[in-house]
């Protein structure tokens, strides 16, 4: 997919309070948020792993029962088919890699 | 693998001037690069796909013979096994993800 700028990727806000730019590759699709302070990610799972960078702000996130607050410079890896939740404590930048391609962020 | 601080990682300096703080899930690695002005990527490639980040800085990197200036807020897909390099043009901070996961950066 070569070379792109993340502000030209139209905005999605698959989840209410996460507003998303997204692309993807042969293999991954990355996400870069933008989380409003309170929003909530609510219990799911899905079959690709995902890892997480925190940019900035403060994200509470839950991974198989385990609860963490993530700030910038933390990484989260969540396995795939584990369930995982989360809340932005305040307004978020979050990037995420997934693998395989999300075909529904496409 | 779940939660880490990047912090928290040993310090490895594959490429000279490329200080880097690795993590690997089951599927990806994550790699957090703080890199010296000046410092050069020499032409190489690898089987993994990789989705490069610039949080700061400026780095100039050639994918497959196209040449590119990433700022802050772009995005480079590498495709596997296709031919890249570049050099930071300042200091810069880069997230690199690969998958599969990368067996010599473990």
């Amino acid at each position: 997919m070569g070379f792109l700028a993340i502000a030209d990727q139209p905005e999605r806000e698959p989840i209410p309070g996460f507003v998303g730019r997204f692309s993807s590759g042969a293999t991954m699709t990355s996400v870069s948020w933008t989380i409003a302070a309170g929003a909530l990610l609510p219990e799911h799972a899905h079959p690709h792993e995902q890892v997480a960078h925190v940019l900035s702000g403060e994200f509470e996130l839950t991974i198989g029962g385990e609860t963490q607050r993530l700030r910038p410079g933390m990484v989260a890896f969540v396995p795939p088919n584990v369930t995982h939740s989360g809340r932005a404590l305040t307004e978020c930048r979050i990037i995420d890699v997934f693998h395989p391609v999300r075909d529904d962020y496409r």
